[in-house]
């Protein structure tokens, strides 16, 4: 028998996919960077039939690619090509298992796309608080594969911290059952830990128990102009002393950024008269109104509070539009402690106007968590990208931040990370590789 | 040269400790069920001196016992006596290194006593959250290295949650330099993860970036009255409703932990006029006073709601003195799906009464969190703790609960643990330990 019947034997024929058409959109990356033919896509409904699959390929030596929603923006969920691969695909196993509302926490197979954990969640009147661009499309276990972050990390921490227990196919093919429901368990070393933000490198998640939240009831939206970055900084720390964990989102926008939003998204306005050289959009929720709160924190800055849902949603769209409006240019997800952000923005943008004097910067980002997406165009640039990112990680470098703040390694940084981590913890990253996937199979050519 | 010799020449004569005088204190665990004599009991005040200890320990393969304020209540931080061992005490290492207000982190030393992180984050306006009944004592390396809990949990989370960097010595002696400020960073695995909670089993930690919060200004405390346990799931519940995350501790007291304390402990009362079967101490903080709110919120309830600092004081002396006020019993700290504690306890209660005719149940807790300090007395039944304990630790396991929710596993549940957990997750425990101390010398007999 070929792999694929064995594994039409395990999913049903239905369930290989090998026909070019059926098989492309799994192959690709989202932002079309990466492309490589593996041998099939495999779509397993249930953790057995996971861990069938890769216990097979365990014997056979073929290594999985783990995918959900392929959403991700480094290559991370795509094959390679560059040995006998399967893609593994988790869509079909998109059940919430259990919403325990009295202990918050709700168990969700691996293939639940997050937008539909979100909603099951505030079914049951709780918050789940991961929430970023492609909630509609991406999946939860490639969420955690991937430690996501997105806008309420400020408040609610990254995909990390929603995890309270794990069920993972090793790569033997024998599964892991750490689906705990505790807030509490110092029974020996945090295996979990080990899987969220592995990349599917370790092994493969089926199945997680989320943290639930209390739902807000009233939220306050808030667009402030800044006369610099620093300024950003500095306005974080005040409303926290005045507002605590009521701080939900607090994102950065350059005049640049609003600018290409203004030119290109139809429909969208300057909140402001007069332009600003920064902006802050800030996001309170808590369980009872808080506009008046809001509006007496912010009563001395020159800030659009919203007074509606519709104008509140309004100043989102333009946070939101960034990414589309930018267009092609030199990307960068970054992170700094949050206090050294503005001399990274001072440095960084003096070095790369120095180095190319057509440089255009768009700096926008979760300036809460210290995580900056700080692109450089024009187009023309991309073809000195190497060059462009080399001194944009210097500066990262130098001020001790992270060349990947929320998107991961995947393939795209796997060479770049080599220049920047200190050679002990590669090895450590290394040695923890080894022991658990001994034959190198899972995810290959991913982070390490 | 003899070790100690050797030794001397890292730390300074003075500070490598033989004289059973001076060792004694290091050689017993606090609650004094835990007695052996190491070889010395070193006490180097620099990342160097530890790295160049351990080395040199590892040359020797002489193992090496991490300790910080030896308050642990699980024999985890003190020799066991089967082999050469030497004691590590941080204790010298006790320098704030950095605080970083802006980026809301800061950067303590291992030797650090808790209630020092505390009161430098204070001073700086910033609230560190972690607390515990021995935080005039515990240091902050043992606190991450056995992830420690405390009353602040459920809003907070544990130990884990507040460590964004680690510096580490690893077993061969070498220093892993993870202090990393930043909230996002997904540049590979998470290591730091792997020696929180590990007890000084896989390294020892040197240092850590600690993450601070706005300082809360006012605070509310009541104490309520409850017919049934399962009231203070469904009342937490509600309360998360109207308070949201205003709620820092939401702490369970049974009416036997309550006499106890009013029979053994001066100057104590009870704080309502009739007995009542159940009690929860619940403490609400923000940024502005929220005395009305709670007392909204609970004006329906059998309740004080303490009208001045010293009666919220008082109202917390009760549930602090409830560990001393229990004198001899066989004790438990177990967690569950904060859902599952009222079937919990209802089952526990009845096996034990079924098993052991005299036996009285001391049981209170950090409810929100699921962890319950479940405790059997009278003194007599000491002699049956083994028999006992298998009926608590049944019960905790038929609701897929943690025989140790905040304590760890020392040497006390070391034997234990085998019988609960899953020996997948063993076997993987040990993989990474092989990995990680191939020469097995830290902090052997703990754990594993």
């Amino acid at each position: 028998m070929t792999l694929q019947e064995r594994l039409a034997d395990i999913v049903g024929a239905a369930h290989v996919l090998t026909a070019p058409e059926d098989t492309k959109p799994y192959f690709t990356d989202w932002r079309k960077q990466y492309s490589a033919a593996a041998e099939c896509v495999v779509r397993p409904t249930t953790t057995a039939e996971v861990a069938r699959v890769v216990a097979l390929c365990a014997r056979e030596k073929v290594a999985v690619v783990p995918q959900g929603g392929n959403t991700g923006l480094v290559g991370g969920s795509v094959p390679t090509g560059a040995r006998r691969e399967i893609v593994l695909a988790l869509a079909r196993m998109n059940r919430i298992r259990a919403l325990d509302a009295l202990n918050d926490t709700l168990t969700a197979e691996a293939g639940c796309v997050l937008a539909a954990v979100q909603s099951a969640a505030s079914a049951a009147g709780r918050l789940f608080p991961l929430s970023l661009a492609a909630e509609g499309s991406c999946q939860i276990g490639g969420n955690l594969s991937t430690n996501a972050g997105g806008v309420n990390v400020l408040r609610y921490g990254n995909a990390r911290e929603q995890v309270l227990g794990l069920e993972v196919v090793l790569p033997d093919g024998r599964v892991w059952d750490g689906l705990r429901g505790l807030r509490k368990d110092n029974t020996g070393y945090d295996l979990k830990q080990l899987f969220v933000g592995a990349e599917g490198t370790l092994g493969v998640i089926t199945a997680a128990v989320l943290r639930l939240y209390p739902k807000p009831a009233a939220s306050a939206t808030a667009w402030i102009a800044l006369g610099a970055a620093r300024e950003a900084v500095e306005l974080l720390a005040e409303l926290r002393g005045r507002l605590g964990e009521r701080i939900s989102a607090f994102e950065l926008v350059s005049r640049s950024c609003l600018e290409a939003v203004l030119s290109h998204v139809p429909g969208t306005r300057d909140p402001l008269g007069a332009p600003h050289p920064w902006y802050v959009l800030a996001q309170f929720d808590d369980t009872e109104d808080l506009q008046t709160r809001v509006e007496q924190a912010l009563a001395r800055r020159e800030a659009v509070i919203a007074q509606s849902g519709e104008q509140a949603r309004a100043l989102w769209r333009l946070r939101e539009s960034i990414p589309e409006a930018q267009f092609a240019n030199v990307k960068h997800d970054i992170s700094l402690p949050v206090s050294k952000i503005p001399e990274f923005i001072a440095h960084a943008d003096r070095a790369l106007k120095a180095g190319f004097a057509a440089a255009e910067i768009y700096c926008f980002g979760h300036v809460g968590d210290g995580n900056l997406h700080y692109n450089v165009g024009p187009e023309s640039l991309l073809e000195q990208r190497a060059a462009v990112s080399r001194v944009v990680y210097d500066a990262v470098a130098r001020l001790r931040g992270s060349i990947s703040a929320e998107h991961g390694l995947g393939q795209l940084k796997r060479a770049e990370v080599r220049a920047h981590k200190n050679p002990l913890e590669l090895e450590l990253m290394r040695a923890l590789k080894a022991t658990l996937d001994p034959q190198g199979l899972m995810n290959p050519g991913k982070v390490l």
